[in-house]
């Protein structure tokens, strides 16, 4: 399976990381997502000894290579517009989230797809983290009951960004860039259960970011009378362990799951609190390309992705308008 | 300082705990906040020792000991009413929040309290919880910088409730009585910063509890553009160590503050997360009575605990709604 990059601004460790167990993945060729994104320096800095061919140009890169699939990590406000070009190619697609910044970019891309040329997964990594997957087996399974009130956060490092985050036109935003994951945690876990979101951000204490929103919260009704919400934010101390802070809390009538600092634990009415047993890791890339080699299922469908993409920017239409925003 | 109890419907020993160390202070009476209360029976059962004399009506017991101050515990329908009362015969007055079921009730409390004979205090006693008074702290040392985004949990087991939880009636809702000690902390950590509500709450899993809402949600926009969230439920399980999980955020700029599991946590840029020292814990009710006598500031000033209660019902009323209520 011939194997492009194009863009270096997002999470393309997820492919290449697992370049060795990726048998039959070759990887040949790497492209800036645009002129302006540093990929260049990126490449020689980290990664010319992988030996990936560079190309100045994606386009260029693609019609000489032919690729069988892309990963699509530019500068964000573009990976709606590389992956649409990769799907209309027919070439798979390995995307980085949110897949558009602008609810009309995501229409385009939807569209695209459903043209049905080629398969498309979004960099919704958490649903293969093992401590989430134990607690979505948890209330799968029903242990906690019927999941009635969620709570969500992401916290991160800020450190120093590079200029693309400090504008929404590039960046999109904080809510369709981190918030997202607590987003497609919801949606999962409540199997896709929103209906209306409020929000808030601010770009107060965003430490010269410009319009970087340091932090903010969402919240949804659910359709089963039950609530939600996500908070958000880049105030993770720079002294703090690791670089997240991921917690979800997922409550209903029969017990309590948790996940918090990578482990998820269960508590029911009959039994103490205990850690759940936690699958060995998969990683997504791996399974996108036994998808589109075999048919097997994802964790998250493309129409999922599309759908928890566009919560994510109607939660962020709701901050930016400080009102509800009607999700289905 | 003769001090009666009406009404063993709430945080009675929240006076009766400190009796040995409240000097000065002697129970004269006790008597059931209404009729149907049941008080006599918990009378019989864990106060008769107490040998405070039992009183069948408390209007009785008002004209018969002339007491200076009346701990206010009936249903909580009634806390006001009683309160009221108590203020008008320049009774002072430790009563359980929320003070008031409804926003008429809580005016008319409030115009008999700036009448100014008597004193108030409600039993909003996580202000003295040593861990929430160490987290303000830190706080109001600027060791996170600027409020920006706050958190707050209340989980509480449901078990039994007695029938008067089961109706809005005399209840008064889930947010009142449970998430108002989550509001206050917003209020007291923010400085009064909570400027509109969304809110959403449900009976469902409420385990034949009827009107009782089992869980919900509250979204608050601050003053400085900020957010905080409060999450509430019924659901902590039976297994679980203690009654409730009380947990609170506040994340700024320059660091994050927790308080979970009792302590109180800190991380900064600078710093690995440590705990915060607590002070010796002191006694609300103590405070009070101290806060009468000599006019020591309280934590929490009347005026702040009918601006609490007031955000509470108004936070209800969102949640009744399912929409979004000024509180400014």
């Amino acid at each position: 399976m011939k194997t492009v990059i194009i863009g270096t601004s997002g999470h393309i460790d997820l492919a290449l990381g697992v370049r060795d167990r990726a048998h039959g993945v070759g990887f040949v060729g790497i492209a800036p997502g645009s002129a302006d994104e540093d990929a260049k320096a990126f490449y020689i800095d980290q990664l010319e000894a992988t030996l990936i061919p560079w190309y100045d140009d994606w386009r260029t890169m693609l019609d000489r290579e032919k690729p069988d699939l892309a990963v699509v990590a530019p500068f964000f406000h573009l990976q709606s517009a590389v992956a649409r070009a990769c799907l209309e190619r027919g070439i798979h697609v390995f995307v980085e989230k949110p897949m558009a910044t602008s609810l009309e970019d995501l229409a385009r891309l939807r569209a695209a797809h459903a043209a049905g040329r080629a398969k498309l997964c979004p960099m919704l990594a958490y649903r293969y983290h093992p401590e989430f997957q134990a607690a979505r087996r948890a209330v799968e399974e029903g242990l906690v009951g019927e999941p009635l009130l969620l709570t969500a956060q992401k916290s991160y490092k800020l450190g120093v960004r590079h200029p693309m985050y400090t504008r929404r036109a590039t960046y999109g935003g904080t809510i369709p860039w981190v918030a997202i994951h607590a987003i497609d945690w919801l949606w999962w876990f409540t199997g896709g259960g929103l209906v209306e979101v409020t929000g808030a951000h601010t770009t107060k204490g965003n430490r010269d970011h410009a319009e970087l929103e340091s932090s903010g919260a969402c919240f949804y009704r659910l359709a089963n009378g039950g609530s939600a919400s996500v908070n958000f934010d880049f105030f993770r101390p720079a002294a703090a362990p690791g670089h997240g802070d991921d917690r979800l809390r997922v409550a209903g009538d029969l017990g309590v799951v948790e996940v918090m600092n990578g482990e998820a634990v269960l508590a029911t009415h009959d039994a103490a609190p205990r850690k759940l047993e936690r699958e060995e890791p998969r990683a997504m890339f791996l399974e996108f390309v036994r998808h589109i080699e075999t048919g097997s299922p994802m964790r998250v469908s493309a129409g999922e992705a599309f759908a928890v993409s566009e919560v994510a920017l109607k939660s962020r239409e709701a901050a930016d308008r400080g009102s509800s925003v009607r999700l289905r």
